[in-house]
């Protein structure tokens, strides 16, 4: 059987998992260290009351013969549909169909699973530093030769964020078919305003090139005058698929759902020339490859909009941006130079001294049993940054702010 | 922006949702006709009660702080693992270890992503009739060329399943890289005995290609001698991956779980001739793309392995498969050449006089608002036959056999 050989031109693992050794492994030498963590992005609040009650019930429904159901539709039900429709866009002046809107089981499937879209040999650009899944599901399908000594893959154009930019590189200069974007930002927690999203949908209609857009951070945005849709930019409709979670919105990391939203506007070319509409084709794949998020976890999602799923998720967010304040100002007051963590769950550190990001996730782990998340992870421009989550107790963060204060005082 | 120009060479719609469209239609124009649904494979009896006792429980996990979980392993929670480990497999007197299993949201998914595996040359071979989903993300993936008029893709191995060899056609002469097999099969309710999964072991040795064993309907086997698992056959754990669901054991169609077994033996070559191990590049993908099942999910499958679970859900398919025996013999009696049902919730009719299948679909839509599937929708060779299910309460299935019956008569 020959195999895919594009996989052997990733890295041995993808960073998480790779975190994780590094910290059981450090648990195992140390198993009394209380070890605080703020690396990966993972909620710990419980699931909001009107979130919980509606699971409950589904469950039930799914008890007894007459209201039990099974294979839904694979796009998602209509009561939640709807419910993002008027909630997540109607309400922000933006009109999306319900078949434009794509249910799944989580955005780290449809970041790897967008692609499936491209050509081969479609040109894709990615910011750097930026999420891994969206490289690396590139390198799997075989879109770029191996990476050089730098870390870089020669097919893909890289769009530097550095401290001179505020972590927002400009659209390339040269063409390219697909680019990702990510605002509220992961890894930095830096935000685009109005009129950088602007600048992005004029370069793409002027390129024709495609925005695949995520915004699965978009309700920590605190300023009202920043879109939370990409399509509250006009003329975006034409040319970006966008992409929402409720991970980090109603604490779903571990129950799974989001969406992906394909305006039957935005069109690709074929080899002829011919435009043709992503949204059937990622329906077609949607359809072909997925069967519909779990009729429980639906239900649950929808849960979310409801007056008092939204009131109490709502809460949850607030309390984790208190926590990145916290985290922002005791840093600062520590000395660090600290990005991000107004409109975002997540801090992007400079690290001290020039310090190698692995060697400062390593003395973190050593000396203050915090763990982060090394900026080089992110991409070679995320060398000399660290990156840590907002995501835990009160208690663990004043913890963590104290414990890190004395590990690098 | 360049598209995949391979999504062109699909045919228009999936085979259920055109069907889902045609049913649509038809009860539109028809608002009181009371429509039999025995098409799509959907299970109709709730869950058993230990699931959802597992599920609730679950959800007031996640409502408490203490409780509460985010991320999960990629691969599965540990409970869920061992439970598969122990009751399917080591039960069986096959050992597989807790890091050859990745548990996932679902049969579909497994199936349409393991081809990712595959290098784009690689040769697949594919039955006809055949679970479309196998064939169409091989076409998605651009290993073939465009169907010819006949139907089939000049890059795939069609391997003929007929009457004459008991829809169990044999290994091909030729050489492939992989073959897909699925027993009990979908869509033809027949089922491979042990030798004859003895032979496509031992071609798979000899050839060095690999099995992808969809064993989705494993536990519908009746009969004790019959092997519910590839691996129980000798040398099959260097040469198979296989695929398991919920869906059809524990009626989770709409709840999604599913796992998928790549033993650490079996290897794949690459373009240098290095084996290497399809545990590590499906363990990649998997990590990369895809974030965990439910954890609310993962709790429901396996209370299905607890002994009350176990009691509730093979009363659930006895259920069923006395459903269609019913259908079996009832429509023998009216006359109908009637394959699998033994081992198989599904009944592979020949449809009468040399109809077309989807001139039958449509006739016994009309005549006897029941709705099968189409044996064309499977597959060149399926025209002429016609798959119904054996999902459904008994009066339903005993009107639809009086209903057939008197449409044909």
């Amino acid at each position: 059987m020959r195999i895919n050989e594009h996989f052997a031109k990733l890295p041995a693992g993808y960073l998480f998992p790779e975190i994780g050794r590094r910290v059981r492994a450090y648990q195992a030498a140390h198993p009394d260290a209380k070890v605080i963590r703020l690396g990966i992005g993972d909620v710990t609040e419980p699931l909001a009351p009107a979130i919980t009650e509606a699971m409950h019930a589904a469950v039930d429904e799914m008890s007894k013969r007459e209201t039990f159901r099974g294979y839904g539709p694979e796009q998602g039900y209509d009561f939640l549909v709807e419910a993002i429709r008027a909630h997540d866009y109607a309400a922000r002046g933006v009109e999306i169909a319900a078949d434009e809107i794509f249910v799944s089981d989580g955005s780290k499937c449809d970041s790897g699973n967008v692609q499936e879209l491209f050509a081969l040999g479609a040109k894709v650009a990615v910011t750097d530093p930026v999420y891994p899944v969206y490289v690396d599901s590139n390198v799997m399908a075989g879109r770029t030769p191996a990476a050089g000594a730098d870390g870089r893959y020669p097919g893909f154009v890289y769009l530097v964020g550095s401290e001179a930019n505020g972590f927002q590189p400009e659209p390339p200069a040269e063409p390219v078919d697909v680019v990702y974007l990510c605002s509220p930002n992961n890894p930095t927690g830096t935000i685009m305003t109005r009129a950088q999203l602007e600048r992005w949908v004029a370069w793409a209609r002027e390129t024709d090139a495609l925005i695949i857009f995520d915004a699965a951070y978009e309700s920590y945005i605190a300023d009202p005058a920043v879109p939370h849709s990409i399509f509250e930019i006009p003329g975006a409709r034409d040319h970006a698929i966008e992409l929402r979670s409720f991970s980090k919105r109603a604490g779903f990391t571990g129950v799974r759902c989001a969406f992906m939203v394909v305006p039957k506007t935005v069109m690709g070319v074929d080899p002829s020339g011919k435009r043709v509409a992503l949204n059937a084709l990622w329906s077609r794949r949607h359809s072909t490859k997925f069967n519909g998020a779990s009729y429980i976890v639906q239900r649950g999602a929808a849960a979310a909009y409801s007056p008092a799923g939204l009131a109490q998720t709502t809460a949850q967010i607030a309390f984790y941006m208190e926590n990145a304040r916290f985290l922002r100002e005791g840093l600062a007051a520590a000395g660090f130079t600290v990005f991000g963590g107004v409109h975002a769950p997540y801090l992007w550190l400079r690290t001290t001294g020039g310090m190698g990001s692995w060697d400062f996730f390593d003395r973190l782990l050593d000396r203050a049993r915090v763990v982060g998340t090394p900026g080089a992870g992110f991409g070679p421009a995320g060398e000399g940054y660290f990156r840590l989550s907002a995501f835990n107790s009160r208690a663990n963060v004043d913890e963590a702010i104290e414990r890190i204060r004395a590990a690098f005082a």
